[in-house]
């Protein structure tokens, strides 16, 4: 990896990880990614000693701006910080916006909306993928690859560019064309699998412990989490060093969601707040796996332990629009599922129509251009809002995850352009006005 | 305009107007937008009393932060401001990427990447609608409306959609679909013009005019060129308070290229900066009528007053694959040939050969997808750099101005993607090295 990145340094207080289905721990230099006992299901989740990072924080302010910037602020909730700014992972601090014209339209006085379509590849992985860059370094690993429908790909050749990393990328050959243009233009090694994006993935998987790559694969490399985590951790900088009541994610593999409750529960455990939100887990019904379970277990889903999930969530024929999260088995389900239950909330699903409904409200009400995953937050708002789940006065975050330009044809589909008309004036009636 | 939006005041020290090519001074209530004996070419100037604006700055911490946020904080030299946040208009603040790979590639040790793409609606043109929203709302017209080849509607659509402000938008039938699309879905109102962007332009100068409405056309509003100054603005604070040497900027109408020059010189008459950057303005081969005439202008090119640049830079035929700068007749010429001229610059023209190839080495050694037009500065400055018109040591920002997004099809005709393989370890001999 590039000699001109700057250092980066391991956090003390990151002990290693556990696994998320049978408990069992590993050293945080554990090369092999997922547990040893419980296979490609085994995804580990990072652990820290919150006594030590607790008696280190001043509560008054928390998260100081850091030397690297952006998202490195949250410094002492991540596994590794960079010591200085580099536009390779130096990002983060997206807008909250606090919607005057959507929230009339719904009715929701407080609701937000956290745009992460701005960051560097226009999507909420870039915080990840920055995250893979500085471990990648740290461990002197000279080539990143993974497995990706879009958007971690291009987080990862977008950054590994800035960063002068190599990467390979394993696409299925039905990934939309301007997200293949993206990666190879951005210089990553491209390798379409003429297959799903489970086949791709599994690929992936054995190529990089053949090779011995650096994991970038979100449900596979537990760190990656950790840096999704900063989403949400600007949300209780933005919202005043308060949670919301609610927000409202969507949900593919159930990483940004394992990572958002991940971000409540530290800052609850360090006492900076005193309830969690409510998560919820917006899935499309062509691909809705958790939502089928969670719907199925009942008034069991807060209490089944990792073996009952997996055993729960069956895999299924994935088709939606919303490209990012068409998924037949959410490789992170465990994790997602646990920490949906621990907060209170619950998994949901909607339909392609109310998607590209989102996405149309999202565009002429908050002049907010959401690819069609990116806009299923809203979507399951909407439902949530008919159900009766959501009270007006609520502190409401949704999270846009990418942009409408990634994938502008589903949203194009439903827009009819008006005929051309002369240069000349006046116009014929009707159309000026 | 939507009553939810903050108050906006006027700059006390923003005088009024300087006609470009006759010098004639109008009020700051002037309703017309250009020069009553000039016309359409007669461009307008926003004039301010610098001599107030430097008594009432700190000049060791010229431009605070603000209330209003974002680009706001150069609010003593913007002829109107907003009193807080929206989201409407809170935007600026964007990247001065220092890209390293790039630096190295090119032996250019100083060289600075200004990242516009971040904004929005991914364009510079942000900057500009901010402004225009921000003015509309201080004279209470209730519709914005211009024409324009994508970019500056793009922006209006989209900061519209924030603010609650009806807007019209004239395109020509030729604008890219992902483009319109964008329009229609923020729920602009758009007229797709059997013609070319002149006419367009035309139709839309003659409907603003009849209806009363608020003209958001670049090349006709005098104030946009003001918002427009905040990203050179923000390279003299990203810079440590000190100017570059060279800026190289894409011109289509020519009006970013005059925002810079203008923020620059402001600068240099309020003592914040002793010298001026050579501005470079980069024209696409096929669409050069200013790199044409400089040309032919030699050696008299620094000299000639506005009627003589307006009699020499001629209306041609514009084909190039940089659809925002694909101009047939520059509207603001006159302004961006003086700014040239006073920089010690020069306007020059690269083909599209060599536009595509500074899209890809952009995104493959500094990780920043720009579309064509939004990589042109680059291509100029790799032209120049031959030339021998650039030192390494030179301190060079290259102006990026617009997302790939935006337009994909060009940069991906170039790209080759690999023939699918079977989803099966090993792979065949040369897929994966």
């Amino acid at each position: 990896l590039n000699a001109g990145l700057p250092e980066v340094s391991r956090n003390p207080h990151w002990n290693g990880y556990r696994c998320t289905v049978c408990s069992r721990e590993y050293p945080r230099d554990w090369p092999h990614f997922v547990c040893e006992s419980c296979g490609v299901d085994g995804i580990l989740d990072a652990q820290y000693d919150y006594g030590a990072i607790g008696r280190n924080l001043d509560t008054a302010a928390p998260f100081p701006l850091s030397q690297a910037g952006g998202m490195w602020r949250f410094a002492s909730l991540m596994p590794v910080a960079p010591a200085s700014c580099h536009s390779a992972w130096t990002l983060g601090a997206t807008p909250l916006h606090a919607p005057a014209r959507l929230r009339e339209a719904l009715g929701l006085e407080n609701l937000y909306l956290k745009d992460d379509t701005s960051l560097p590849s226009a999507s909420l992985k870039d915080r990840a993928a920055a995250v893979a860059i500085a471990h990648a370094r740290l461990l002197g690993r000279d080539r990143l690859a993974c497995a990706s429908t879009g958007n971690a790909a291009a987080s990862l050749a977008v950054l590994g560019a800035r960063a002068g990393a190599a990467c390979t990328i394993f696409v299925p050959k039905s990934a939309p064309a301007a997200k293949l243009a993206q990666l190879a233009l951005h210089g990553a090694k491209v390798i379409r699998v003429d297959g799903t994006y489970d086949e791709a993935f599994d690929l992936s998987v054995r190529a990089i412990a053949e090779r011995g790559w650096y994991s970038r694969n979100c449900a596979h490399n537990p760190l990656l989490v950790e840096g999704k985590k900063t989403a949400a951790l600007e949300l209780f900088l933005d919202l005043a060093g308060q949670a919301p009541d609610a927000v409202f994610v969507p949900v593919g593999d159930g990483c940004i969601i394992s990572s958002i409750g991940k971000a409540f529960r530290e800052l609850k455990r360090l006492k900076l707040i005193d309830r969690l939100p409510k998560l919820f887990g917006v899935q499309a019904d062509g691909a809705a796996p958790l939502a089928r379970a969670w719907q199925a277990a009942g008034a069991l889903a807060e209490s089944l332990d990792g073996q009952a999930i997996l055993a729960l969530v069956k895999r299924a024929a994935a088709t939606t629009v919303a490209d990012s999260i068409c998924v037949a088995i959410p490789r992170n389900r465990v994790k997602a599922w646990r920490n949906v239950a621990a907060s209170g909330g619950a998994f949901m699903s909607v339909s392609d129509e109310e998607i590209l409904a989102a996405v149309r409200m999202l565009a002429a009400r908050a002049g907010l251009f959401a690819e069609p995953s990116g806009a299923a937050g809203l979507a399951g708002l909407l439902k949530a809002r008919q159900q009766g789940c959501i009270e007006p006065p609520e502190r409401i975050v949704v999270m846009v995850t990418g942009h409408g330009l990634k994938d502008p044809t589903a949203a194009l589909a439903g827009i009819e352009l008006p005929d051309p008309v002369r240069p000349a004036w006046p116009l014929p009636p009707g159309v000026i006005d």
